[in-house]
């Protein structure tokens, strides 16, 4: 399923933006003076995650001609991730941005964007065959897919990902703000689903994809659907009663949630993807993997950032030792 | 591939409009302070064609809520194609025009389309499953792939269709003017032929579709790799050289143009499709229905309009017969 | 207020359009299979009007770079309007097209228009004052300041036309379909009238012109603060009870509607604006060209087409000694 | 010009936004993990300056539904400025964000914002017609001119002001940014002007609003075509050299630059204005209001915020006779 011996270990696409929370997360934007910035977005989080971890990460997206594109872009460079794929987009035209405070307790997530942002302008022409076929793994994240001309760059690439034997993985990464409708976003999701080796989502994501043509489906249902298009791995994630993953073969898997004081609700999908992606590239099983990440995802949880958590291989597995000693077994066959 | 026994024989997807031409297509618009009107649209013309052929015919689409709308929608109803989907747009929201005019010996088209236009408002949630189950089979063609939310709705429709067995059949019918560039095209082509039982298209809407993975594919080639998706029936179409049928099964049909006095060069596509969908709906060999296809194409080049163009079986089936006796067998297989 | 020896006696401004009706106006357009086409859009022929009274008359406008917009051209050149300042639109942006039938005993009017039209896309960059101090007059018509750019330009042209002491006809010709609210249609009513030297429109054009200050002003009451600003003479139309015109001077007349067999309710303002500003140029005094002025929106409205129906001085001047010895007075001061 | 006894002094018009600025405005956006919030905007800027002098502020403008208008709202209620016009706009349109760094020595100044955004959406049917008249004076800055809807909303306040006697200032605050072409600005910049009781704009703003009909004017020739249209007073900024006061009676003034160590370059103009109509709404002569508007300037650019850094009336004069002692006169009339 993942070719090996390629220049580069994965290629996520789409969003790269600006994080922009409250410094502690502990308090609002109107009680707060002073902010702290990071870089963000689902699939730039994941690789920053997967760069953390060692692998060697790629990008395709669009930032803003602009300071704020000038520290996304230097903050990946510092990571080693190879941005020769990050374009610039056309003076005026905003890079995303995502304010985030706590409000009643709550983490309170304001998405600053719109059709004309940065990240949804990657354009067909810029897509590049050469360097699709110089990875081993392409991450497309679900809100790429939220509008053209980013939207035709995604099946672009997914295409030629295909052709070139690429191991293709849908992190379905569901935002409400960036759609119009729940059906566009069933035909635009099962779409490039039907291209994936790996699909990773939330329950409530399959249904979303799959709520044209099915209702309250079983997990195994959801995995068998997709296991008769391309996929060969299927994870389903239930909030707070973790996630279970179904392969091809017939392995299934329950994975809980690792404990930890978490101070936001965000960033665990993007640490929990890169973690999984980066044992799998590494060579462990699909248990190992799983183990690594639902151990990143409590780590991402605990701070304030999500790019900014994420942590070196050693520490993770350090992280993943102890969890097991306090809570035995994360990962469970059955 | 088709099931028997439903309500309708046919529901052909997408625009329909109203074609203004000059009275005997040999004179310019500026020449001509008369002209003629009629309804137009290449899946409306594929219902006409269907209709007079004695099938049961659906019509999913969108019309203005004007006297033009009410024009177009009258005619459906004098042919018994049944209207109960053909939505009307938003006050002021334009029916589709097409302008057509002589000039300097050539057919001269000129769209008067947008991305406003009624046929292109067709939305998500105006899609019926049980309209869609009801059909034997659907037709898509390209033109409704242009843009949103017309594009959204095909999608739905074709995933619809396959989970209730109908036949799926994709008319490529490529108008350049719709489109913003190539990757787009070749991406949602795609994404839509590989839903398709039947894939209609002359070799450069093929080429057109496949150019991100492929180039200067053979006929066999081009027919191949969509019998590797869902196809079980390509036809690719040489212009005045003819075109090929190709089956999943292995037939192989080349066909010859009838002749013909030809009057424009619009309009046979159509012919060609509704004739040949006939056919197979009808029970026909595929080498039956290839023969009724380029003889109704032949007629309709030789009218001034396309709509009213169509003929009856009766007439079809004579004009097959003289078209034989002039040039012997149209269809050969190989 | 209208200089002399200038090389134009007059530039409208605007919407340069194809009128489609059925041919004799008395039937539908799903009943009449054939159709007529003609030259429309009110500045188009207020333009016709002048040039067939012997004015020497420009144009500024936008139209469609295909066999129509060469249509609309060629019917101007050969009445010798100067089409040095008619612009094309880029490649399939439409010319506005009107069609007009008669729909249960009533002239139904479908403006097949939007923001994309060509005539709405006219630039300020297109603007050249030269062309405007070339001319005795410019007239601006309501629908041009519908949308920018061509609302740009409009007010362009007002600068200009007043910096080069051009007189400024202000022809409200409101259609509702073009503008999104009452209030920006008071809006931008409001700030063209303040340039103009002459206004003219029905009592209702005046009413929603003023609603955001005013509310059931008499016509003397709007007469007198359009005086306040730049105009020299209003003239407020009453539909069939005919017009009232007023001028700065204190001049007053009641103009009565000359009888006719009208088979259209559109196209009598044009002849009424055209006849009434080339009696102005001509040198006539206000109540004659009051006379020919609705004389000839007689003639206009007992035609199927507006631009062809208008005529010469003579046959105009004929005419008005008929209409005066069937009806005595048309024009009546008080 | 300015009428008495109303229940509000000042209601300034459009952009209430964020500024977000890194924390002492002599690093980068890059540089920072930690930034500063602040409440801003050309009109909100003056409407804090002038309530922090003593008067009694209204607004009318839209910001976000969502905890960046929270606080927006929440800054203007602590400084008792009436907020009842201050409407919401629909959900996901974001405020008007202002991203400010120092880079390479100079003030780098990222506007994000687009023509969707909050401030730009302010409706005609938002405008009441109570609350403008119950107010001595409003103020139109440029920038809430660059798009419709706000556009048509400012001509409607404009011609409710002039019904209502409101003496009118445009603060032409041009950001090149928001606006499509030279001529577009030129045009609506002057059809707001001709409203204008006051006119405040820096010479290359002058220069821009009147490119279409004058060139190198000097400053006398600027007020002169100004005052021919409703204005009283013309106030003409000259940057490092001060600016030039001019009234309809002939009195004339140049105003040095109060000496100061600047932090940034934005934030001056607000100040002055702010500073200046107090001055005039309180009783004072124009030299002394002049003498406010530019210390108050002074104290704005040596502060990394512009909102946050106005001052109190006691504060403002204390600062000038400081200023005075330090420099001698800073308002000399000629």
């Amino acid at each position: 399923m993942i070719p090996e011996n390629r220049k580069l270990d994965c290629i996520p696409v789409g969003r790269l933006a600006i994080d922009i929370n409250t410094p502690t997360m502990r308090e609002t934007f109107a009680e707060s003076p002073s902010l702290r910035r990071y870089v963000g977005g689902s699939p730039a989080n994941t690789a920053v995650g997967m760069a953390k971890l060692g692998m060697k990460v790629g990008f395709i997206g669009k930032i803003s001609d602009d300071s704020l594109g000038d520290f996304a872009k230097s903050f990946f460079e510092n990571l080693n991730i190879d941005t020769t794929h990050i374009f610039r987009a056309e003076k005026e035209v905003p890079i995303g941005l995502a304010f985030t405070e706590t409000l009643n307790g709550k983490t309170n997530l304001m998405m600053y964007r719109s059709e004309g942002v940065a990240d949804l302008q990657l354009q067909c022409s810029e897509i590049d065959e050469e360097y699709i076929a110089s990875s081993r793994s392409v991450v497309i994240s679900g809100t790429a897919l939220s509008a053209s001309p980013s939207r035709d760059a995604c099946f672009k690439i997914l295409e030629l990902a295909k052709k070139n034997h690429c191991c293709i993985v849908f992190d379905i990464d569901y935002r409400g703000q960036v759609w119009k409708n729940a059906d566009e976003i069933s035909v635009y999701y099962t779409l490039a689903a039907k291209y994936a080796d790996i699909i990773i989502g939330s329950y409530e994501e399959f249904s979303l994809m799959d709520h044209i043509i099915a209702d309250n489906e079983t997990d195994e249902q959801i995995a068998d659907r997709w296991f008769s298009e391309n996929a060969k791995i299927v994870i389903i994630k239930h909030g707070s009663e973790g996630s279970m993953a179904y392969t091809k073969d017939g392995e299934r898997y329950k994975i809980d949630i690792a404990q930890v004081d978490a101070v936001k609700s965000t960033g665990g999908g993007d640490a929990y993807s890169s973690a999984f992606l980066s044992g799998l590239l590494m060579g462990r099983s699909i248990k190992e993997s799983l183990e690594l990440a639902t151990v990143h995802a409590a780590i991402a949880v605990s701070q304030p950032s999500c790019s900014e958590a994420m942590v070196s291989l050693p520490e993770l597995e350090e992280a993943l030792i102890k969890a097991k000693e306090k809570s035995g077994e994360l990962v469970t066959p059955f």
